[in-house]
Formats: structure tokens, sequence, C-alpha cells
């Protein structure tokens, strides 16, 4: 039933080092998964920062709308993260479960219940019981130590075939500061999933104002820029949190996402947003092919995310991909039906970098047997030259095999 | 490798009877296909009137860029469409290509280049050799004579699984006046394809800016609210001839839209338009279910539309759909996405009348048993209530199949 380590996937999880000020553990509270952990607690030292990027569904889970509202006061003491029950589409009881989980772990890392943070994944539409996790959260603030990503990363899994986590160090002032990130998959992973989670952990002294705006833009190259199947989560979490540890090494404390002395913080941060969610597309469900949209030549910025967003959600294009064919054609339909300027005898575009479409029609020139040797590989660059203006942009998505609506369709059966 | 037939596939085609004023014809020209029909001529006295609904693609085809441009005239004599070489993404020579044609068949056919419509579908992005269609011409301006709308549906038709027509009949003063249509497939049908194609004749004594107004209206609930995988066609085109032959038999003339006496001839235009939207439905690719999605107590009937759209569109309800499985928590994610006014504490959500959320959580009344059996017939009612305000929508979709995958990118294995 567990699906095959995607042909994507990473040849290991990299090695990361353990953040000052934060401690982990891991724990099978059996809400879903048996014999598997399926919780995460993450503990932060006094004067942690917090900041959060969450969903833009108009229907978001209790989940979200419970960090949503504690991640105001910038600041966190622990991290609870199920992924056997989402908690979303549970009405009233949904909450009740938020406040419950939040008391319940407030008072085993003696904290407040507003400085827990909540993600959740997994099933939706099934009330959560939280006084399972009453069973093991003594337990886990007792053996919560630092480092342990790996299994963090595999404990939020849920039908992801690998765990995702980056890491990057950059300089702060005289002091090297260490960010370290986990995520889990992007799309329905399995029967009534959803969800996007991430979470970054640093040992920067940074105010939370300034670590939300750091965040806020490196979410957009990032996370905002990869698509699996175009369904936006109801679940979509985005936490970071800031130990300010590293200021013991001489590390400046930052309050300002201006302040030019966080030009190599950012730099690193936007890395690991930027692995992990190369990471999440090469997860996609079903996934065979990464594909790199890149968007040029587009009246603006925005407008060339949005022709992007379109060839990378068209399903017409990720089944001609899945198929390895070159089919441009496609290619100009999405940049058609984006709505954003296009002039069709101005378009070029190219797979790998051989040039199919050349001012809107067939390039004379390009070589059939090359082009399908490249559609073969396992990484494909589709770019589109528009013609029109300056902007750029790119985004990553994968193919759309017949795994995906095996994985998403099939399971009754 | 042609698709086996939709098991949505309505019974026969149905008795369809001549339209005075519009004469027809059907040849194969080789273009793509061999021992076919792939030209379909219609011939149409003098005085009839037309009227044209084209794709919102930023990129049509030229065959598009043709008929948008003659039918400002409101007026036609032929029709000429091929279903062999859509004329897409073809540069310069594709603007040649319907000069040739045009001239070819007003030639042929007596009349002025400006009269002539040329819809086109079949492969894009390959030159189309317009010079194929001087092998045919002759004979079909020799051969053409009233009725043969089968016929006609069949030559149009690309790998659609079968020919779509409706028909319907309308007082009109004291005379009965007659609509005829077809119609072929919706999304992309095969390798390299594109297009709708749907054409309306009718008897009726209508001046084109009323039929243009009548066609613009009825396309709203019709052809505008299918949808197979999201996908624009660059060659959509919906035409409507009005050859006026019925104001013999005393039917009035009629000039403008908002005419009293038009209103029988409205509403029977919009059944024959909303049949065939509905067979395009049917005949989806891959399609084994045909879903009717209906969005009601939305802010506004255009908020509605996109919330319809959203879940209709969303390929994890489709596949969630196909695999049987009343998933409404994938319904509320779609919802959620839309970036319109919703509630989630407030959403009901029903599949062929029972309802499985209520509130925005798991009907605590709803009998798994029975859900399953009703997921598992042919056509699916999704019923979603916002309980926001008083906007009601309806659009029609399909399941999204192992086959849709197949059926695109697998061709080439």
């Amino acid at each position: 039933m567990a699906p095959a380590l995607s042909p994507l996937a990473p040849s290991n999880f990299p090695e990361m080092p353990e953040i000052a000020g934060v401690r982990m553990a891991t724990a099978s509270a059996g809400i879903r998964y048996k014999g598997r952990a399926d919780v995460l607690l993450a503990l932060f030292d006094k004067g942690t920062t917090a900041a959060g990027v969450f969903t833009r569904s108009k229907c978001p889970s209790a989940a979200v709308d419970w960090c949503r509202d504690k991640i105001k006061a910038g600041k966190a003491r622990a991290l609870v993260v199920n992924s056997g029950n989402a908690n979303a589409f549970t009405g009233r009881t949904g909450r009740e479960a938020t406040r419950y989980t939040a008391a319940s772990a407030a008072k085993a890392a003696n904290c407040k219940p507003g400085e827990v943070l909540l993600p959740s994944t997994g099933v939706i539409g099934e009330p959560l019981d939280a006084r399972a996790f009453d069973r093991v959260m003594d337990d886990l603030v007792a053996a919560a130590k630092p480092g342990g990503f790996e299994a963090a990363a595999r404990a939020i899994m849920t039908t992801d075939t690998f765990p995702k986590g980056a890491t990057a160090a950059a300089k702060l002032g005289d002091a090297t500061v260490t960010i370290c990130g986990i995520a889990k998959g992007a799309g329905m992973i399995a029967p009534d999933m959803a969800t996007l989670l991430s979470f970054v952990f640093t040992d920067a002294p940074i105010a939370a104002p300034a670590l939300q705006a750091l965040l806020a833009k490196g979410v957009l190259d990032s996370f905002n820029a990869v698509t699996i199947d175009g369904d936006t989560s109801t679940s979509d979490t985005l936490l970071a949190f800031a130990t300010g540890a590293a200021a013991a090494r001489g590390a400046p404390a930052i309050s300002r996402a201006a302040d030019p002395r966080l030009k190599g913080f950012a730099r690193a941060l936007d890395a690991v947003l930027k692995s992990l969610a190369e990471q999440i597309a090469r997860d996609g469900e079903g996934a065979r092919k990464l594909v790199e949209v890149i968007v040029e030549g587009a009246a603006s910025a925005r407008s060339a995310r949005r022709i992007a967003m379109s060839i990378a959600n068209s399903p017409l294009v990720k089944t001609a991909i899945a198929g390895e064919d070159a089919n441009w054609g496609r290619v100009v339909m999405a940049v058609g039906k984006a709505g954003e300027p296009a002039d069709r005898d101005r378009l070029s575009i190219w797979f790998n970098g051989i040039r199919v479409a050349h001012k809107g029609m067939r390039d004379p020139d390009y070589d059939e047997a090359a082009v399908s040797g490249e559609m073969k590989k396992q990484v494909i660059e589709l770019k589109v030259r528009l013609g029109i203006g300056q902007g750029r942009d790119r985004v990553l998505t994968c193919d759309l095999t017949r795994d995906y609506v095996a994985i998403n369709g099939d399971y009754r059966s």
C-alpha cells in the first residue's frame, strides 16, 4: 500500500547540526498510523521568536486558525505536530481539540498554552481525540534533546516517500549562525489527507517582526513557487523559530528585516526554503519527472508567475511530459489561457535548452531526436520567452502520471 | 488506438430535421485521417445571418482569428470545417492558409471570401497545406443537400467517441421554427489536438445582432459551464446561422434580442446548447462518470460559478469521484482555494441528495452504505450549500481517470 520511493528522491537525508535552544522528541500516539512515530514535539528556550505563513484557503483547518492567532505574539515555547489527524472540518470539536492539546502541552512543558503551536496533518473531517496526546506528552518532554531532525522529518510524514530536510549556515556579525528546516509533502498524499508542513529553526537572534518579514519574502520563490496539482491544502503551515542562542557567541540581535547585517542570513534562509520546496516537488504524488518552468519576457514578474503557474498546473502539459513528449502546442495553450498579455507570434519555447518553437511556430531547425533524448531525462527545464517585456519567473512542478490518479482515486477498489 | 465508446454516450444520435436554406456535404481530404470524412461544407442561402462566440485564449489559432474578424459582418454563405489540422501556431503561413481556403471555397460556392467561415481542429503547430481542399471543394459544393447532420457531426470529430447533435423547435409568431446543432469534443482529445467546435443552424429570421446576443447569453450556462480538464483550447468556436427561410411560412423577422416574441426561440436555443454541452462532458477524455456540480448560497451568482469551477477542476475531487469516494473534505478544500467568500463552519455538502457534511463537519446522521451505493452510479450530483447569500450556479464535468492520463500522456510509449 505504501508508495514506492520517488525516483526523484535525494540519495540521503542531509547531515543537520543541532540548533542551540531547540530540543526535540518524537512518539507514537497511534492516532492513525501503527508502528511509527506520528507526533513531534519541539521545545524552545525562553526568548525564542516565531513567525509563520499559512494557507490562503478560505476554509482553513482548526489547527491553522490556532497557529495564525498565536503567532501574532511572535514567540513560542513548544511545537506539537501530529501527522495522523489534520483537525480540519471538525467544527466546534476541532477548536476544543486545539485548546485541549495546547493546555496539555503547556502543562508538560511548563509554559503558557498560547506559547504552543499545533500544526496538524492527516485525515480530515474526523474528530480529533486530543486525549491521545496525554499518553505521550510527559514522555516527549522528558525525552526532548538537541538534534534529531531526520527523526522529526519522518514523524511528520503522512505518505511522503522520503523525509525532507535542508540546512545552511550564515555569518551574522562575526558569529556563524545555523538554519535547519524540515518539511512534509505537498498535494493530498493519501486518502483524505492534505497538507504541506514545514518548520525552520535557527539560533540567530532575530526579532519576530523581522523573522516574519524574511519568511514572508522567502516563501514567494520557494513554497509558493511549487505546485503538484493546483489543489491548495487547508492545512499548509510554515513556521520559523529563532532561539537567539547565537547571541552568546557574539551574534548581534537584529530587530529590523531591512538590517544590512541580515543579508547573509536571508540568503541562507532562502536556500533552505528552496531546497525544501524542491524536495516537495520531487515527492509529488506519482511524480517521475521534476519540471522547472521558466517564463521570461512577460509584461511583469507577476504576469510571469501567473503564466508559469498556468503551465505548471495544466493537466495536458503535465501528461505530455509524463509521456516524454515535447508538446509545445500545449504550452502555447497554457500561456493563452492564463489571461495575461501574450502574443502568439512572438512566443519561443525550449525544452532542456533546445528551442522547439520560435515566433509562434515550430522551429524549423530543431532536432526531433535530440529533443526526444532530453525528454527521457528526470529533470525537464521548460522555458517560455514571451517577447513582451522584462518579467521573469520560475516555478517547480512534476509530471502527471497514472500513479497520481491511482494514489488519489483507486484506493477503494 | 481509437478510444472505446464512452460509457456515458447517449444510446443514439437524435433524429434531426432539415433546416431550409442550409445544405451540407462531407468529404475526405486526407489531411490527417484516412478512410473517413474530415471536411464539412455547409452552404447557406442568401440573407443568412451569423453570430459567433470564440475561445478567450490570448493565443488563438489563425482559424479563430479569421472567424472572429469575418463574423463582425453578421452574415455567411459557407462554412468549411476541417478536423485534420487546427491551423494553430503556424505563424504567417497559417494566415495565408485561411485566405487561400476562403478564396477556394468562395470560388466554388460563388460567394465572397469574407462570407466563408473556417473553423479548424486537429493537429497544432503543423503548417496546413490548404491546397488539400482544392481536390474536394467542387465535389462538396455539387454534393451539398439539405439534412445530413449525423454525417456532419461525424466529419468534425477528432477522437470524440460519439457524434454530438441536438435539435429543438419553437414558435416564432404563428410559425414553427427549427434549431439543429452539432458539436465536437472538449479537452485535448488526442496527441496535439485541441478544440471544442459547435455549429447551430436555424430557419428563423433573426438579425445578426440579435442572434449574437442570444448566443452570447446561451453559452454562459452551456459551453461555458462545462470543464473537462480546465485547459482552454486555442480553437474553441461556436457559430450560429439563421437562414430566415421560415419567413416564407409567416415567421416574423426579428431584429432585437429583447423582442418578446423571441422568448420561445431563446429557450429552444438554450436547450440545444445545453444538450450539446452535456454531450461534451459525457465524452470527456477517459470519463466514466458525469458530474453535476451545484453551488447554492454563495455571495453572488458569479461567486457561485467560480466556486463550482474550482470544484469541477480540482484533480483531487475528480480522482475521488473516479474512485467512487464521497470525499467531502476535498470539496471543502476546493471551496477554500477558490478565494471566494466562504465560511467553513456553515458549509453543507450532498452527494446524490445525501447530505454527508453539515455546518463544516461530517453529518453525524449520514449512512455510509447508502452513499457508497450512490457513488457507484454513472451520474453524480455534487451539491454544496455555502450559507452566505443567494448566489447559485451549476457546471458539468466528468471524473479524472487513469485513461485521461493514458490518452494524453502515453501515446508515445
